[in-house]
């Protein structure tokens, strides 16, 4: 028997990784409980001793019994398959966002077209269902290309960059061929990176947090800086430009929409997440309402909170694992030795050459001074054998 | 088996309620997991599906399998019996605050004898194990006298105002006679309540947290306000004594200490808690580092965090049961609407008149802007019938 009090929602979440977890701490604060669903046992979001539910999320049997007792499913992964959670929202379980939305924004070609018919800039691209239409592709576009899964990549994984017509063989035979979904846009040589979490009420309202700027190197978020030092009017661009690819999914909840500024000042949407995003994750100290509690707030229906920074900087380190090891984070003393360092660390059993063991976020009178308060806590830990 | 990596430690705390759930809720960004004691399921720590242990927490036995596997043993408030605590850590566990500082700060009279001893302004006080030794010291002290119970009292429970020989007959009617140990104190006639955090590291470093301005009614506190409105001369003092009697105690952890401010701007101490505290609660968004996570850090042996305050002001306002119903937060979305109030829902099953269920903080550029924000979402939540 459920003896919580009506009023105090359980969220349901396909996937116990960090994202879950973070979102199961903002939660907690108002009253809300979580259940996730996972593959296998030993996750983040296990370690707040979770509700759990064990099991396939592309199979909607499992994914009906995630659904069981909560108020709505969200997701922290855009991996999990649309139809199934269709299949579930079908049979009367409220999922945001929505499959409608998990359908367009998992496949990025999907995406992209969605984005460049509602008249928001991207990098031009084109389907590459074969290797010639590979070849028409790219002699379209013009060399060099970026040739991509459609379905299942992050991190870079599922992305190769090709410079010549060697270079789209090698594209295409990593990336799996015409096994796998494929398509290729254009090289853009960026200038910087940016990125803003956007959180789209279920009336459509929206917020935005400020657009910042990411460090990523090997395709992998490395560092953010909030607010972003761009041209003010270039931040209000890309702010408009966020906002307005989230409604263009017709997105509920908290998105991460990243971003490439050109050498002119342009801004190209690289990719939009349907989740809490490792760019927003400065939040949590740094504004009012973090990503986490927006999320929660926009798919329960609640009032959004203010996305208002709370110091005048805002700057987020990750710690990625340094090699194979345990998951023990070396040196977490020494890290919280640092003043006004906010060491988060996820929990991971294992740590792998480059996996996201934890962050550390510092608030600062300056971007600079928040990034070396971060990094001087993030270089003191460790996880795993360096390799 | 357990596979949680090494470093990331367990943290078992006696005690289920809002405290442990909030402490619960500081342990999982840093990696820690919690194992809570409680006598019966259902709990506010419960809502975070912690990990429990049920049963009777006087109970070695008992206390012994929560002390299985977690790192360290604390606690959420001062009614475990110190014996049972010392039982367990004479079998090898670590309990912080120890068994002995249990010992003097649960028992009333034994703590005010150990702040005097340490020359720390206390309201003058006897010992009154007998009817007649009461008289004796309502004459010594001279009335009105408020006489208390030397254990188990909290939010004024346990506590009776004498004002003649009648007020003297029906307090120690109400407070059990001498079948309770009771003692007596001078009335002191306060003009404010002043509180600070004090957490004391396992290396006897201390830090201390503002110097608030508090504001109780029927002995419950109602309102905070950080930094509180005093001299700065007298907040500096209060910051001192606090601080004192914490090592006076030889405290480890988070320790909430109350005092009395006179009409000439005299400090004494009401009352020391030897845990994190209702007063507290306003550093979770309002300092940059928590009394729950700096409980945490002390109890583990870490490095303390900075108490700094992260606007100019913060003020908390309890969200107190108007009466007795379900645990549902009637107008909790409204209250969501108020830019920048933080909401706190404890998750209790019940409301009772009175009973905490929640509260709200709220920054803000002076304390009366912090207050206002807060009042205002405060007053749009209603737990219970009002009666």
């Amino acid at each position: 028997m459920d003896l919580r009090p009506r009023g105090l929602p359980r969220i349901g979440i396909v996937g116990g990784g960090q994202l879950a977890k973070m979102t199961a701490q903002a939660a907690h604060p108002l009253g809300c409980s979580v259940r996730v669903l996972e593959r296998q046992p030993e996750f983040p979001a296990d370690l707040c001793d979770t509700d759990t539910v064990l099991g396939d999320w592309d199979d909607p049997a499992v994914l009906g019994v995630l659904a069981t007792d909560v108020d709505v499913v969200t997701l922290e992964n855009e991996l999990v398959d649309a139809g199934a959670l269709e299949a579930v929202a079908a049979r009367g379980a409220l999922v945001l966002p929505s499959p409608a939305t998990m359908h367009v924004t998992q496949d990025k070609l999907l995406q992209k077209r969605r984005l460049a018919a509602a008249g928001l800039p991207v990098p031009a691209f084109r389907d590459a269902p074969t290797r010639a239409a590979l070849d028409a592709a790219a002699a379209d576009l013009g060399l060099p290309v970026v040739v991509k899964r459609r379905r299942g990549g992050y991190d870079g994984r599922g992305n190769a960059t090709a410079r010549d017509a060697a270079g789209l063989d090698r594209a295409w035979e990593r990336l799996g061929a015409d096994a796998r979904g494929l398509y290729v846009e254009v090289f853009v040589p960026f200038v910087a990176e940016a990125a803003a979490i956007v959180v789209r009420g279920r009336d459509g309202g929206v917020v935005s947090y400020p657009v910042v700027e990411t460090v990523n190197a090997d395709h992998v978020c490395r560092e953010v800086v909030a607010p972003g030092r761009f041209d003010p009017a270039l931040a209000a661009r890309a702010a408009d430009v966020a906002r307005a690819a989230v409604a263009a999914v017709d997105g509920v909840g908290a998105f991460g929409v990243e971003m490439f500024v050109g050498r002119d000042g342009e801004v190209l949407v690289n990719e939009l997440a349907p989740r809490v995003h490792n760019t927003g994750h400065y939040t949590i100290e740094g504004c009012t309402c973090s990503q986490f509690e927006n999320h929660l707030r926009a798919v329960l229906g609640w009032p959004l909170g203010s996305t208002a920074l709370r110091a005048p900087a805002a700057a987020m380190v990750n710690l990625l694992g340094a090699g194979p090891g345990t998951g023990e984070p070396h040196g977490l003393a020494r890290a919280l030795a640092v003043e006004g360092a906010h060491v988060h660390v996820y929990g991971k059993t294992r740590s792998e050459r480059g996996r996201k063991m934890g962050h550390v976020t510092a608030l600062g009178a300056t971007p600079e001074a928040a990034l070396a308060t971060a990094r001087e806590a993030a270089g003191r830990i460790r996880f795993g054998e360096a390799t």
